[in-house]
């Protein structure tokens, strides 16, 4: 491994996420933020609610009431005015039901003159839930939407029309209160009404499209979730706005400022990527190989929310499978490095951020017995990594604005 | 579609495969041929084998003899002194063998002041070779090989042990006689004893991975097989020498070049891609939505050779799959478009050599009846891209340095 690279991945990997930490986002929406002299109500759903919930009530001084709904492990202390809770991600739970039910409740009742600050981030979409189906019934949906590899647009589709809440139905259940919603974009392209599946957005979304992506990932759909699929969600409100503070191209942004610090010259290559992980890694890896050794400082960046197609029993998550699928291609080469973090600091169920591989990875998992092929295989990347010190640890970052890879070359 | 993009992709198509077309190149090569003073005999082999054999007997004014062994409808007419042979690509087949026999009679019991002028060029590896083992056999090794998405290092691992002729088997049985080798590189990297699987070449590769290679994609491996794959090949052989004269590089300088005539500033990203085809095309696809509408003319250039899974049983090829995964990235943009095509001008088993999709394919397919993704899903990209005019069709080029796919932006 290469010290020098594997610490300037480290510094470009700080400072990209320091750029799209909620604090200052929020602090920067609430800016144009104008109450209605009623009561001012809070709802932050996601896994950056409690921070970006936390620089809120710092802004305003005052809540007259608040709900924060975020991932397990994610609630870091008291906010004064504001109840707290825990709940399942990516795979809703009782708890958010629950949760919800209770912003649910604060929000009931309302007059005009009342404002509703709604704050979402990445991961609202599973922990901002009311189902209108069976609760469990809905999580094997989702289940099977997620590992079949549906898109977070077809996933979206059909969750807004199994939710009380998502759709712009959260706004309407507001009504006649104001929502004035900031939102950290975890969504490429940052449409308002797919963040979070926007619960205070009008939807763009069809009963046919939901309808399609069901049947498509979820074999012998019940006729209870289909009348369910056909009732359509509001197409126009006008009690609600939506600010975009934050997202990948922001991430990718300051990746590059930091890497052209570091004397890299930088290529935003795209802020859109979304195809198969391992895939954008090769993809990067031919990059890479085919530069190395011009005599000319490189930062080739991609940001963007790749997929993981699970098949093996593996751990791991779409940037070290990103990341390792890259070791092949690199292998060898000298002064190159390739890695890619998720920007919530937790890439699938593990404890790392992402990967890192350069040259001498692909010797290092040969002497430990591995190969990065076979772990690919095995949808084990988080082992293979851990073995040759390639993973990248920031721990819960409290934002989530998606993922960023990053090729250096020299 | 845009009928001015449609134009420059063809140009810059055009110009590509005009760079390394094979007449040139061996006139290149035989300005460094010193003849021993004895018989000078010319064997050629691969889908180009046809039109360099024909350049080098020009130059050359006369040989005492020469074997042809090309693709099927690849001999263009007679050359003085020389058989020309068509047989099977991609599975070998029994002309093959039997030619590959005729080149082995006709370079037999040479002396050292003879030369065997020897031609390579992409798809040599089937079209040259005497098997070692049952002939059905073997054919039914390179199909499971080939289908289960092997890549050409494992295929010619596997291929150079059940052959007379591959990893430096035919220089031996030239010898004492001096092999001079020209060689068009469809090979990523362009390793002599990779290409063709090597005829000439010292081997590189061991029985080990020859051996992993067939129990991973061949299920039952007899053991007559695995007795010839632990038979070592010559790891040095003092009567050959190989010049790599054509390659991938030189088909993506030649795009680059082309496209900046036209006013895009190119950018070479990589000419080793190997990732799968259609994943590639997202990736070239998220670049593109990315940059599109900045204001610049820039050109995005990967080339190399991807690989396709077949599942579904439609019809189409590597650089079809790819352009037409790229479709849904740039469904309505203005002023861009993703294309990609073999320099051979056959993109699997169709008669185009690729494909192309600009902002308005995505509309045409849906006025079609159909779409990109359901197309992707039956490996069926040449009927949807023949339906809205995306098929790229050259004809047959006479030369084979793998694939180009380009991504222009303004």
């Amino acid at each position: 491994m290469d010290a020098q690279l594997r610490d300037a991945a480290q510094e470009i990997v700080g400072q990209a996420i320091r750029a799209v930490l909620p604090d200052a986002a929020v602090r920067r929406a609430l800016a144009g933020f104008r109450p209605h002299g009623g009561r001012a109500l809070l709802v932050a759903a996601g896994k950056a609610a409690w921070r970006m919930a936390r620089a809120a009530v710092d802004v305003l001084g005052h809540v007259d009431g608040g709900v924060v709904i975020t991932k397990y492990g994610h609630v870091q202390g008291r906010i004064p005015g504001v109840d707290c809770f825990e709940a399942g991600h990516p795979v809703p739970d009782e708890n958010g039901f629950a949760a919800t039910e209770r912003a649910l409740a604060l929000v009931r009742g309302l007059t005009a003159r009342d404002d509703v600050l709604f704050l979402l981030s990445g991961g609202a979409s599973a922990l901002f839930e009311k189902p209108l189906t069976d609760a469990s019934q809905l999580q094997d949906i989702t289940r099977q939407l997620l590992s079949g590899g549906a898109d977070i647009t077809e996933i979206n589709a059909v969750r807004k029309r199994l939710s009380a809440v998502k759709g712009g139905r959260f706004a309407l259940a507001c009504a006649p209160a104001q929502v004035y919603a900031v939102a950290l974009s975890d969504v490429l392209g940052d449409a308002p009404d797919v963040i979070a599946s926007g619960p205070a957005s009008p939807d763009a979304s069809r009963c046919a499209e939901a309808l399609a992506a069901a049947e498509k990932y979820v074999p012998g759909l019940p006729d209870e979730v289909r009348a369910l699929l056909a009732r359509e969600t509001p197409k126009a409100l006008d009690n609600a706005c939506v600010q975009v503070v934050g997202s990948v191209r922001a991430l990718c942004e300051a990746a590059a400022r930091a890497c052209e610090q570091l004397g890299y010259e930088p290529l935003l290559l795209t802020d859109r990527l979304c195809c198969e992980a391992r895939e954008a890694g090769r993809f990067l890896g031919a990059i890479v190989r085919t530069h190395a050794g011009e005599g000319k400082k490189r930062a080739f960046i991609a940001g963007g929310e790749t997929v993981v197609h699970v098949r093996g029993a593996g751990l791991g998550g779409r940037n070290q499978e990103l990341a390792l699928a890259a070791a092949d291609a690199l292998d060898g080469l000298d002064g190159c490095c390739v890695f890619s973090v998720g920007s919530d600091g937790t890439d699938g169920p593990t404890d790392a951020a992402g990967g890192y591989v350069d040259g001498g990875t692909g010797c290092a998992l040969r002497a430990a017995g591995r190969s990065a092929q076979r772990a690919l295989e095995e949808n084990d990347a988080y082992h293979a990594l851990a073995a040759v010190d390639g993973l990248i640890v920031t721990g819960p970052t409290g934002t989530n604005v998606n993922d960023v890879a990053v090729a250096l070359v020299r």
